[in-house]
């Protein structure tokens, strides 16, 4: 037996097949102008590889394809110990991802490029901004309507209809949610879990930002809009200097008015400079590092750092990293 | 903050990365042959939509675009009223899809083909067959070792390396996998309900195909074998008679051997006569209809039956359906 | 480790340790007039049980002790056949339970007897109803501010506080949850299950009776309320007739103003005749009959019928019951 | 609608009701015999309560009434500011505990005593340890075999039976599922959360000292053994030293051959000198302190000291402690 038919709570909008929607891909807006920014990004990781075989790696370590023209160079993952190749491939999302299998002893991944972007910050969907019908959306962005791991959309779909389906659809909900998830939910680094799910977080109001984008993408989903997760870098420009170590950060992507907007849960608002990595359905798909097999991180470094600032090279030359113990 | 790794339980193999291994899709084995079976399948599916607005829906109706060529003619989505235009498309996991927007009032959805199969059961992994590491891979197979909504594969990871961890690696534990699902779930219609997960019914002991198919995926994954979910029809052939009415059948691929092979824990063997229609991560990508708006379902029929055997054509010619009430 | 301190959300009251209130048993308010009613009530079930070893029974089928004095008649448990003896003892909550150990076979447990009320509708709180700050709670009454296996208190006390914590503490916040609860959750027979939580319940919007004051009594015990759930027998009197066989119906109990009050969140409204039973944290501290080995329901017929309409009792003289096949 | 019967799975005993068995509370065996050991157990909890209402405090923070006589003097919790009154009652499971209605400011609870007990590790239950039939168990001990908020009994039904059914009843079973939450649970104190249940503990591996007793309680439970949820005082006589600061310590109980036993999931074996402070069915019953207002803990300090090794005592005097601010 196999489910017929999944009905979601919907009020349509009248729609006309007549002129289906490409997909476009996020032009940048007008509003994207701005001085020009340049931010150093990059990493440095280093592990233990407990061995005694080769442990295998899929790295989600890159910008997105779209945004790698604005790099000051083709980037490039350094794998020590040299020898070690890096596979890379697209995967279904669009992602750039590698695979390495890295021999027991140490292992460095560093990475390191400046990217050129703008003092805007990055463009918000205006209240009224269009949701379109289901019948409207273009194929590839149907299955960000759908569960996934850590979205439960069927179980969280009755709550988000109370909270905000009196609201008009499209831009207005989208903003009442990220606020909602904004003011409602408590940072704390120790208030996560692994295995904490959308509905974890609405019952517990705690988590970091993982937890809040999740719920506020399944919100989304579960009002019928497109709602997607990502990672990126994320500088402290325009914003309070964050005490705690620099790290990637977390944020989503809606669906409105026929292109993906950058949302944040965590900031409530617009950020400057920021370089998405990463996206997919949740969190399960856009894992910075999957390892097959026991390992050991020994460092974590992360930069993005505006230039101009007289920040130094995330890397001095030589790496003067020993390999053989 | 996001997760900086995943690390999972693993005993890798030695993997050499020199030569690595293109996908494969599932090229039809020696064992395949088999006296020819003509397969009549189909369905007539009929709806009251509620309206007042059109409903857009999803369609997962179509068999799967490897084995398209096997059927007597292309194949055909009958939809009433006849102006009803339908968008086909082929979703990531490469099935094909098809989108409608229905006008309130009745909703006729109808397909008839013949399938050109063979008697011979559908091949599966003998108990050596290889389990690839994780670094050997092809990258699309990749996907399918990760978490999705109704199988979590973190939790069930400890349950599934205490019930099959001392196993040989490949082909062996799957066919534990498939035959552990099998004997301790006990299947009932009542047993099921729509937010079922894996784990529930791992814990529960009870399900539908569905739940089962689910669980088994889990252990799968957990133990770094790709496994997906997979609709189809599924007729009675060198099995009992089903006194239930036919419907569709819920299934799974293992990824060994380079290759996928069909699975089936409701069963708990090779079956005759089965179909691929759609796969995906697991039930929540392959909804056979996936509604945007409220629909009364008023009939639902499914024909898988052998020709030879004197049955009757689903459709008869002509259909007298009267679309106003 | 154990937990060092919980701490509640709470806007606690003034209060005054020094005229501790003592515990008030529900004293029948005058509201409770009315003409006489007269209720026939009792059971009949039938169980095949399977051995064959004896298998011991725990029953909660007495009317609870402070209403046993309005039966006709001392209540008596008829359990055929007549060999087997049934210890009697009342448990933790107050309630009168049974304990037998029935030999494989047939087995058939009667009850009858008519319990004297009025027609006057069980009292409810009024909306001005004083909640008592913690400081000044009955010692007996503090358990039923606690979680328990279907009532997840910690989990739903945010979603409680948004949805309750700006109305008046009291009785006017314990009839808006009745009231949310009554207006919220879809009742349906096939829409539960025997694992389902009060959050299950808030997330679904669905459930039985069971499901519906398991999720009331959450909300109010995370508001400080306390309450217990209780089973009993319950007319049709003044009430639609219900088209369903006659069953015996869960309800709840919440403490204000000194005394426990009836609350009924599947009818939304005080009822007319109910006989109280059995009462506890959550529904597993009221199970009908626990069993300790396997059995067969052969029968199950509850009787609640207003006398003076000629009804007939509900066990006809001699009752003719052939125990041995 | 409620319930009507809930099965459990068992293979029941054969039972005789001719002799009911009286309730034995736990007489100290011979065992029990050994060395005189005196153990100074108190603590000292410092608090600031916000206010700016007066605070309701409900504290299980005295021994259990049972060995209250092994102690040098009459208990006494002392609370500065010196006006607080604590009531003290006997609550449904036998512990006592104190209530207390605190002012707005600095609060401190205190306790002093000597425990005179022995060397002798606390008795435990041989293999062969006589497992009660339902029938046959006192009344008072029913309610220990029912689910409760962390245990949810129904849900690790099958699971338990999987890995413990097939060993004999009794003694034997209880201590294999002793050994089996030691040996497969991984103690660390990041790795709980307040909403940690069993069936979470089961399936995650990992937790503190109360998540594992509610496995192993969960556990006994679905096997039909009565089982419930203990904390004490606890030091490290005949242990490796703890590096953490001492703490209370939670235990549970499992009645076999006519009493209850204590045991520890947590270490998987017999101690010296545990002193019990509260029972009830899982944590939710005896949290220490539950709180009915905002407070801020400002300190907590726990001792469990061998006497005549030269430990100084708990409260130097006189205590300088300053309430005004």
């Amino acid at each position: 037996m196999t489910e017929i038919a999944e009905s979601r709570t919907v009020v349509p909008n009248a729609v006309d097949l007549s002129i289906p929607m490409p997909l476009k891909f996020p032009t940048p807006p007008a509003v994207d102008a701005g001085p020009p920014l340049a931010l150093r990004i990059g990493y440095d990781m280093q592990f233990e590889i407990r061995g005694p075989q080769p442990t295998a790696m899929l790295l989600m370590l890159y910008v997105q394809p779209e945004v790698a023209a604005q790099l000051d160079r083709p980037e490039r993952l350094v794998v020590e110990p040299a020898g070690v190749e890096v596979q890379s491939f697209i995967d279904p999302f669009g992602n750039r991802c590698g695979r390495i299998v890295a021999p027991p002893g140490p292992l460095r991944l560093t990475y390191d490029a400046v990217f050129n972007g703008t003092y805007a910050p990055e463009p918000q969907p205006t209240p009224g901004a269009l949701q379109h019908a289901a019948g409207d959306l273009p194929h590839d962005v149907l299955p960000f309507l759908l569960g996934s791991r850590y979205c439960e959309v069927d179980r969280l779909s009755a709550v988000a209809w109370d909270l905000f389906g009196k609201l008009p659809s499209g831009g207005e909900r989208v903003l009442a949610i990220n606020r909602w998830v904004f003011e409602n939910i408590r940072f704390g680094y120790k208030l996560t879990r692994p295995n904490k799910t959308a509905l974890d977080t609405y019952v517990e109001r705690t988590g970091v930002c993982r937890d809040m984008m999740h719920l506020a993408i399944t919100f989304c989903r579960a009002l019928n809009i497109p709602a997607r997760y990502a990672t990126g870098y994320l500088g402290d420009i325009a914003a309070d200097p964050d005490p705690t170590p620099m790290d990637f950060s977390a944020f989503y992507e809606v669906y409105l008015d026929g292109r993906w907007w950058p949302m944040d849960a965590r900031h409530g608002k617009a950020r400057v400079g920021r370089v998405p990595m990463a996206r997919g359905r949740d969190a399960t798909d856009v894992a910075l590092i999957t390892s097959f097999g026991r390992h050991h991180l020994t460092k974590f470094t992360v930069v993005t750092d505006e230039i101009g600032a007289t920040q130094p090279t995330l890397i001095p030359s030589p790496p003067p990293l020993r390999l053989s113990a």
